[in-house]
């Protein structure tokens, strides 16, 4: 049989970090490569519970199909819990997704049809890059510093490729860390709203702010309501419960959820609903605020200490930014060190990380690299440094 | 904010059977229209403790981010269930998906580009027909009568077409309930092998067999093996477990299932592996097979009793299927009567189907309907059938 693929399949070549976590499977690897949670963390006993709770209502129609917007309770709960942050949405505004992954993928199949432009930041989240272009999308990339999107930068992109959507991920980025002042936030949403842009905000680390002090508003708050609006904001359970229950939520005006919604309904119906039922039950006996603060401290920590890692190795050249949340540090090695061929050796030496050659939709940047920090303990993560700075030393002996 | 939504929203017209899902929601109306399993033989105690046994292993890992090709040890578990039914796959020959209706989803997304034929059974499921729609496929009907697909028609539009694949439900069809002969399954490998036609196998009630004597072998099984074979063959938990799971399985050539593992990825990472998880463990310690008997034999003895009203009310001109397994008759009413027209009036009675029509690709059949009789106890059903009858008799005399 001769199998005839779609032009599509060219999108979805395997995804680096993925591919990545393969071959560290099982071997004496220390990864800082993933994007994982800290399973120590995981609140286990709370989710068991919530799990057995589900069951002892005892209603048999715990386990028949459900809503494709997702469970209502849970909507509900969720309805709530952004209100804290300022996110106005009520249930018909939400629909529950397979992760917020799903409600990328969601969102471009609604909204952008081949030739398309959608902005991004440069760099920007891989997995979101693969879906625009599976789509066909055309991605431009908008040039960014250490407060966010560069506006000059943004403004012309606009006027010249004129953008369906733009993608951000204003706070704690992947990969780069970062978190955009109010001014960029605020910046980009005028400019995106005077020019019909939809804004897409991805938003899974925002509640891992390190510091009180300073907030971190979404753009979509910063927006005149969930009817109308100019962004479609995204976030998951991921981070702040458990990945495994597979549960994100998307929030926007009426109409896009209800087209999102129909494109559901065919790409799988709806989502688990024993998973959705188990996180209504935890919402209900459980202080998941409590439980954010803790990841919250020991994440910081551990940013912390490498942090003071980097300083001690004192590599020449190198540098890097100290995120305020989130799970990633992103690194600037020096002009010509390609960091896809320090991974090679990095990989030989017992250490991985992802080149940061993955993150850019155009115009890559060759010497940077993503590190994760939440999923290495101590011990490790010293002897994670001790390998790159091999690596890093065999790459420079190589180059003379 | 002005949305520019794609093209591919006017694909994904709420399904009408969700839609009347929505409607009867809360109301008296007795619903003959879903295709929902009964909820009487879903193994509560069983899921529950086996969702128990994934938290007592105690390992932190069970909430973790999981392989998007799906839980290994449940593919394993999988592997051998369908081994038993000559269905030939080892784990990288299969993708766990959100149920069925994804796999249909993501083999259309990487097989199917935009004008490409798809031949379907006329009539056949509707979802399938969206999602294949939402591709831009060109969507072709073949003849077909009580054994399956009209062999001579199959070949005249492989011919003319040229179609990349060929979607079946073989074994007890949605909506008709039929099953086809074993002479129409071979011929119909035999044509689509020769001409390079993909097919694609859906197989969600081949368990609910309601006689022993006679078996029904999937396609897949009369194939050559898994790889390099012409058919790939979803299937689901839904059925014989529980819905809410949200977990099917597709099996094919490796790299065929490589492909949409990949799809997959960009789609959703991975789906639930909570229920994956609780999944495996009920095939350890619960005897499926027995609970499958269990839901045949009542399935079995619901349909003799839509069939003995059928019988019973004897209405003029009107003809039906008795299925061999499933869970829906297909009724074809005199021509002339539009059961669109017709639905409109039984709902008015507090009852509702599927008029026909929501499953024709082409050239639809105004006067049929699809009875789902899984789902409505004795004492209902009764009721229902007087409800539906008075509707008829308001529609006889409002012709007049």
């Amino acid at each position: 049989m001769n199998y005839h693929f779609s032009d599509t399949i060219n999108s979805f070549e395997s995804s680096a970090v993925r591919e990545i976590l393969k071959l560290t499977q099982g071997r004496s690897i220390i990864s800082l490569a993933g994007g994982l949670p800290n399973e120590q963390y995981f609140p286990h006993e709370a989710v068991r519970d919530a799990f057995a709770r589900v069951f002892e209502r005892g209603s048999k129609s715990v386990l028949q199909y459900g809503l494709t917007e997702g469970y209502t309770p849970l909507r509900e709960s969720l309805s709530k819990h952004l209100a804290r942050k300022g996110i106005k949405a009520g249930i018909e505004n939400m629909l529950l997704t397979t992760g917020s992954q799903q409600a990328i993928d969601l969102l471009t199949r609604i909204y952008i049809d081949p030739g398309d432009v959608i902005l991004v930041e440069k760099p920007t989240y891989l997995a979101a890059i693969q879906v625009f272009q599976s789509y066909k999308a055309k991605l431009v990339s908008v040039d960014c510093d250490e407060n966010g999107m560069n506006l000059e930068d943004l403004e012309r992109k606009i006027k010249q490729h004129r953008p369906k959507m733009i993608y951000v991920i204003p706070t704690f980025a992947n990969p780069t860390g970062k978190a955009w002042s109010l001014e960029r936030r605020q910046g980009t949403l005028n400019l995106c709203k005077s020019n019909s842009v939809l804004i897409l905000e991805d938003d899974p680390y925002g509640e891992l702010r390190f510091n009180d002090t300073e907030t971190f508003p979404s753009i979509y708050s910063l927006d005149d309501g969930p009817n109308g609006g100019a962004v479609v904001y995204t976030s998951t359970f991921s981070k702040i419960v458990a990945p495994a229950l597979r549960t994100g939520w998307v929030v926007g005006d009426k109409n896009v959820i209800l087209h999102m919604t129909r494109a559901k309904q065919a790409a799988d119906l709806h989502s688990s609903t024993m998973d959705q039922q188990a996180l209504h039950e935890l919402f209900q006996q459980f202080d998941l605020y409590s439980h954010i603060d803790l990841i919250r401290t020991q994440y910081e920590s551990r940013m912390r200490e490498m942090v003071r890692l980097l300083q001690a190795k004192n590599w020449e050249g190198v540098r890097w930014n100290e995120p305020k949340g989130g799970m990633f540090i992103w690194v600037e090695m020096p002009q010509g060190i390609d960091t896809q061929e320090l991974f090679k050796l990095a990989v030989e030496e017992g250490v991985a990380f992802v080149p940061g050659i993955s993150f850019f939709a155009d115009e890559p940047q060759r010497n940077s690299m993503r590190l994760n920090f939440t999923h290495t303990d101590s011990e490790e993560m010293v002897l994670a440094f001790d390998r790159l700075e091999r690596a890093l030393q065999r790459m420079k002996t190589a180059a003379h």
